[in-house]
């Protein structure tokens, strides 16, 4: 049955661990702590009643993390952030909606992609990699497309690291009675997201970003009001947001197998997030690294892409050295011999790298990163400008 | 920002873990081996070639153990097995197509589910809970129904433990030109499974069955071809198995952030499955757990609900004490007290409750669990018959 010479002896490095292991400084997975992982040496049942309570307590603190009150629910769902914000937009928006898309990377245009596979209208605000966007643009299309029922938003967009202005947006969905769907990946928990002050119909995040917990679920927190009016809309069962959240309201279960370990390691995570102190504690811990990790950079001679103003404390993009003797693939493999995890430029039009700032690493972490780079392009021979 | 007052501190239990663990007798998530869970104590970055390495043995092995060769090609997908069950029918069946589904039992009748949200048209082969379909009522749908493009089976039905036979459904597929894919997923890596006989499309199962890795990812072993004719199909982006595809082939890397505990969990969980001795061995462990089971369960007065010749060794269903103090919460809960996890009964129109013999256990294990029930039964002061 088994083919022992078809199958490749490729086990190491999974089970066998030698020296340190390198830091991520990437954006999810990222570098958890020993305790997160540590809870995943636990087996649960999916059907225990202590396995489903804890999934209720996730989810509780979820909310509160976003000041969700009552009127807010959050919905866990398997599988990837990207899962859940398909699950959200094929579940939330009728089939007659037209959705607003400001696109400034990325994750804004796999939003796109996303829509033109649901056969969900849309409308595309174009903007520059570095240019976040208005509220004013934002009312423009509004008051040009009455239309619009609906904006896909994305918090900090990844491809660069920038913040767009959610308190604002939300404020001009709620006035003009638009319904706002935020895709909050990499800024759940370190960035400020008040869902009282209104707006906001969902807020859409994962287990493994600002949360430092491991990669394999997503969740929703909606607003109870919209999610129980979606019933029966969504085209795929598997992404059905409604039948997820009444299956588990009505049994505490899942509707499918979880992901218990990857549950496991949130519950762990939130309760690290909490004793930290929180969102803010969180927030301010990430601005520091990343104000360690720029002021290094800088001195090593690199240039942030994005304007301080516009950058958020969790992705930084540097634009690549000019130097000829340059090349991203060999700088990689040789920071993360030095111990370093870093992650590719995402930008079409100009050679960038990017270093992550988040996870379970602080200011003096990234100091040794930057020391790690500083030493790796010497060691290369590569001048930075 | 976040409230205190609102978070309850529901942390016990995930960090902190007193005594032995219960050992999981459910089908997934299963108890899995030490050795399985520490893989899970180290991140990784999934733009490392390192993880996509491990990435590719894994789908190399999975391929290799249903004796795929060239010409298949396994697609990990995130998510819960279901998640590729939706994602195998959404990208492999054109919206012209006609599945037919015989339907014994709810995994069956979720695949009814999956192809009503897909709005493709579906012909349900209605069986009992007991009774496994024929390759003879299958040929009669084909002779009667031309139009049958499709044939989606569930192979082993954990809702009762039934084993449906694959061998001559495959054979009876490749005769009449059908294309057959098949939901292994309690299956996989235990019962013989051989792709190179023909008439097998596609194959899906997840992590965390019979491989014993933890849950978290499901696959779809896949005639190249079909996949390969099948671009743009999809409605959904996330579940688009071509899509998935095509970018892990052109990049080595999961499309979006994958799994990464998960992964490393399996790729430990194939390196002691191929040590074990592979399929063959894993299977004969399984029957000897089986054995052990119901041999023990009959001695304490239990019937097993399917005839021993359809009944697969992975999950028995019993029928539930006809004893007016039996009640399966109360019970549930004091075999769990005594170390070990049931599984609810499945059956519609009878009480009964399941136990699996899957998981990092042993003949002795079974033995165990079964005195356990006993004991149990009898503190409980509840007669089996």
């Amino acid at each position: 049955m088994s083919r022992p010479g078809a199958i490749a002896p490729l086990s190491k490095g999974a089970t066998v661990i030698l020296g340190n292991e390198p830091i991520l400084l990437t954006p999810g997975p990222l570098t958890t702590s020993p305790a997160t992982r540590q809870a995943m040496l636990r087996d649960w049942g999916s059907w225990d009643a202590a396995f489903n309570q804890m999934t209720q307590s996730v989810c509780a603190d979820l909310a509160a993390i976003a000041n969700g009150g009552a009127e807010y629910v959050c919905v866990p769902l398997q599988g990837s952030g990207t899962f859940s914000v398909e699950a959200a937009l094929g579940t939330l928006v009728p089939r007659q909606g037209l959705v607003l898309v400001p696109n400034n990377g990325a994750y804004c245009a796999r939003i796109v992609r996303i829509l033109q596979r649901l056969g969900i209208d849309y409308l595309e605000l174009p903007l520059e990699d570095d240019e976040p966007v208005s509220a004013a643009a934002i009312e423009d299309a509004f008051n040009q497309h009455a239309r619009i029922t609906h904006v896909a938003q994305v918090h900090l967009e990844t491809s660069a690291g920038l913040l767009n202005p959610l308190d604002e947006i939300a404020a001009v969905c709620k006035r003009h009675g638009k319904s706002l769907i935020v895709d909050a990946m990499s800024s759940f928990g370190a960035l400020p997201i008040d869902l009282s002050r209104g707006g906001i119909d969902a807020l859409i995040s994962a287990s493994g970003k600002c949360l430092e917990g491991v990669p394999g679920m997503g969740f929703v927190i909606v607003r109870r009001g919209v999610l129980e009016a979606s019933e029966g809309r969504s085209p795929s069962l598997a992404l059905d947001l409604h039948d997820q959240y009444v299956y588990m309201r009505e049994t505490t279960q899942w509707r499918f197998t979880p992901p218990t370990h990857v549950i496991a390691a949130l519950r762990a995570a939130l309760d690290q997030f909490l004793a930290e102190g929180g969102r803010a504690a969180r927030g301010a811990r990430y601005a520091k690294n990343c104000e360690a990790l720029v002021e290094g950079m800088r001195a090593l001679g690199f240039e942030p892409f994005l304007k301080p103003e516009v950058q958020a404390p969790v992705i930084v993009t540097f634009h690549a050295p000019r130097d000829p003797a340059y090349d991203f693939k060999t700088f990689y493999a040789a920071v993360r011999d030095a111990g370093y995890v870093l992650y590719p430029g995402k930008l079409t039009k100009m050679e960038t790298f990017r270093v992550g700032c988040i996870g379970a690493i602080d200011a003096n972490e990234m100091r040794n990163a930057v020391a790690a780079i500083g030493r790796t392009l010497a060691a290369l021979g590569v001048r930075v400008r």
